[in-house]
């Protein structure tokens, strides 16, 4: 494979990488309209805010569907990162000292 | 709200939560497959691996495309996981000692 050839292919590539990115942030974002919703069912139905059996049910989901080639842990410590942002975005959203459920 | 229609709306709200997790599971396992691509291209080409700017560039694409409710800070942080993951796919790839652009 040629230098130019290479390049060519690497631009093709990146092109794809950044499409997948963008896809990837829009449902990114969609969560979290999605957990800003229930925060507002919680704080309505005045329930607990911290439920960790759900984050363990949100690990699963993903580490049972994953196909790879992503590696389970790799998957596991993605998804730990989200989670950790909307636990983020739902603190805030609470205006409460302690965390709530982020899933 | 009565608590029961509370338990009712959050369950729909998950379920929607665990297809949007699946959906990005796709879309990560689709990046690590182009990543995996871009890792063969350069060994054939000979290429260097490391090439920060790409780094940068995938952080522009993600944050300027960003339209919320997440924060620039928590997209680039959830962006930097999934680097840092892929770069460990690519390093492992090439069987190199350095890190190999992730991106």
């Amino acid at each position: 494979m040629t230098k130019q050839a290479a390049v060519e292919a690497l631009q093709e590539f990146r092109s794809r990488i950044d499409a997948v990115d963008r896809s990837i942030l829009l449902l990114l974002n969609e969560r979290t309209r999605i957990v800003e919703e229930i925060g507002r069912v919680k704080q309505k139905a005045q329930m607990p805010i911290y439920e960790p059996k759900r984050e363990d049910q949100v690990f699963d989901n993903v580490t049972r569907h994953n196909t790879g080639p992503l590696s389970t842990g790799a998957v596991r410590r993605i998804f730990e990162r989200v989670i950790d942002e909307m636990r983020g975005v739902q603190r805030a959203q609470m205006e409460a000292k302690d965390g709530g459920s982020s899933c």
